[in-house]
């Protein structure tokens, strides 16, 4: 791809191993890759934004062309405006498949020239989503794998205020 | 189908190109369609059920067989009370088809005279829900093609009062 | 449905006893129900097109609005020739959903105006299909329940002449 | 299996004849099954945890090797301190089967031990939910063939408080 | 399982890792494990049925509670000549799933006390199949990881021959 | 991308606006796309080798980097050997969905640095097919919109020739 950026966006709340390895390869494959947290006022996240991204800066920090970011509003309107051509998205092998497409659609019909990209993470993510990993860490369940050493200690620190 | 009712149940909060296309398809194929809204206390509905009713009706008036409607409770016991013999529901490339066919088999254990038809739109509304229009109308998005205009006005305003 | 024309097609290689719940459904819901042969040059099967033909007319002849024929070439040519505005097709709970969705919006883009519609059979014959009774036949398995009992006498048949 | 322990874990709010058909099997099957009930404390439930374990109890006095259990938390934790060596869970046709996997390779992760094995309940009970038949019994709909005979009457009372 | 016998059926084609990842875990849960060789006479095999007999025998030496056998016919038959209880399949995350429970519900109609049973071969099987070694060891790629060295060098030898 | 070069495999028996929508998002995504025709010695297609060649030469003419060619063996040697990092598939709405996933994960494990990505086709052409395109020209049905007008006098000539 002809310099490129790609848009890579979700909640993060937190990062997991399987997002980390998606950001990986996308940061082989696309010059500039912006890792955009979506800022969703209604839902109630277990990190707060400014914590998600902090985070995402500290485990990104080996891929210099990766630049985390926040968005609110349509991804499309934040696409054109980060002038990015391409949206990265991750399909499980066990996935929200139907989903992703039907996103997909919708944002090609919102903007046409904006192109949606999928990639597989490491099979060996295939099950991992941040909601499991919330709901093993508020039991105090092993993490070792999962997330990154830092993020698995944010993570036992936010259970011990609890 | 020999002197058929068919009801079309859904939330239509709000009513989407999809819809009417499902709409359109089922006004040539029964001599009565029955457009059913139903009354969901628990859910918050962008729009009234009045309101839906209102926009439904506004909106299918080209087809005289049409009729717009509000239920609560079973839909088999709905049907019943209508004298329909038939519910129809559209499924997309892109669909939530299992959740279809558990509601179809369970409607027809509780009314096994009562047959689900599933009819399917026009693809190009294959990626399209109430539920994204609602998400593109919030932020301003476009919505020509999504919706007819009464529908975008009505979601324009919609937004201005918030 | 005002006057109207289906057809149910398939190979039918033997009639079931799934497809006869679709064919009494069917018979139901139109005025007239075609049940149309594949006549595939290409596929060696078990039955000749005469003794599906004749097999058919036996096990349907309770319903009198119910035709059986024998189509080749495209469906919506035959659907045209058999002025049919619907094309009836069976949808398992278990099934080649995916495949019933590509043809019925391949014969929509060649014909327009030529509907498919979707019914369920009873979840009872979700796993039946024409080609697990005949493999139960070739081993002298029980039949009983998945065809009507002439089908199963002409399967005994057959088997006996090889 | 060689003295086996199996769990079967669910939220049983109420238990249904789904369920017990998988119960039935299970308990063919192990030397001894637990049916566990996930004390979700973030969930408002329609049926008390003691309630649930009460019609647990009395729907599976038959079967003296199937024990009623609650438990929160990880199900690993639990299945570890019940020195249980299988997870059962079954598996509809229709059916929220991605997520189940998902479930399965997790806890597999979690702990390399514990198998999760898949059973299939009869496939009349394949589109019955707890969910369909709290929303059944909310309009006083038909709950026969559903739920026991026992179910039914806790429904119908709890209905009558509201 | 009280003195159980459970089938583990298919072509073996030959056998892979992801087939011995199934076998090892069905040897752990059952008291004995008959891995049943389809003899079809229809398809033309890579490997005779003796071949794939005497390298199934091979490489399941190290586990003793396993057999390893023939069949011809259907399998609910074969089951109860057998005497076994339990038909073992596995479920890839990826995988002919509603083909796997199509089969599972017929079995069970023909013989209802067969219950079938499923469990997940390893995440880092899920897209192994035998047909893809084939393909694989046609094209002389590599089978590291695939197979057992046993496997890969019968898989070299056969391919020399032609 | 950082000067990529991009393999699209296929058959390409013939062509179809499907696939054609797909090669020139990929044109604008890589440097350089080879449209490689897998050359199967073991089918029967309809054009030889050198006819598809020919005729995906002609349509793709108008992007100059693609590239039309032809390969045996396995898609990650000729990848190596063409120093492709990048294979591209299309997902359709409708699709074969998991045999991709299935594919590109064997191709991983065969070579770890190739990666697959996946575009979407315009969803006008998620029905559409080369069996189903030929299926239609075998009968003269209409072909306009499905193939470009050359490949479309090819068929015919084809069939002309029977």
């Amino acid at each position: 791809m002809k310099t490129s950026t790609a848009i890579y966006p979700g909640s993060f709340d937190p990062v997991t191993n399987g997002h980390l390895d998606l950001i990986e390869r996308g940061a082989k494959m696309f010059d500039r890759l912006i890792v955009a947290v979506l800022h969703n006022a209604e839902k109630q996240p277990l990190f707060t934004v400014p914590e998600r991204l902090e985070m995402l800066r500290e485990v990104t920090r080996a891929w210099p062309s990766v630049e985390i970011d926040v968005f609110e509003g349509l991804l499309v309107d934040y696409a054109q405006k980060r002038q990015a051509s391409v949206i990265l998205r991750g399909i499980r092998a066990i996935s929200d498949y139907e989903y992703e497409l039907q996103m997909a659609l919708m944002n090609r019909k919102l903007q046409p020239k904006l192109e949606t990209v999928f990639m597989m993470p490491a099979e060996t993510y295939s099950y991992l989503s941040a909601r499991l990993v919330r709901e093993i860490a508020m039991f105090n369940g092993p993490l070792q794998g999962l997330v990154p050493p830092l993020i698995e200690a944010r993570l036992r620190a936010k259970n011990a205020k609890k």
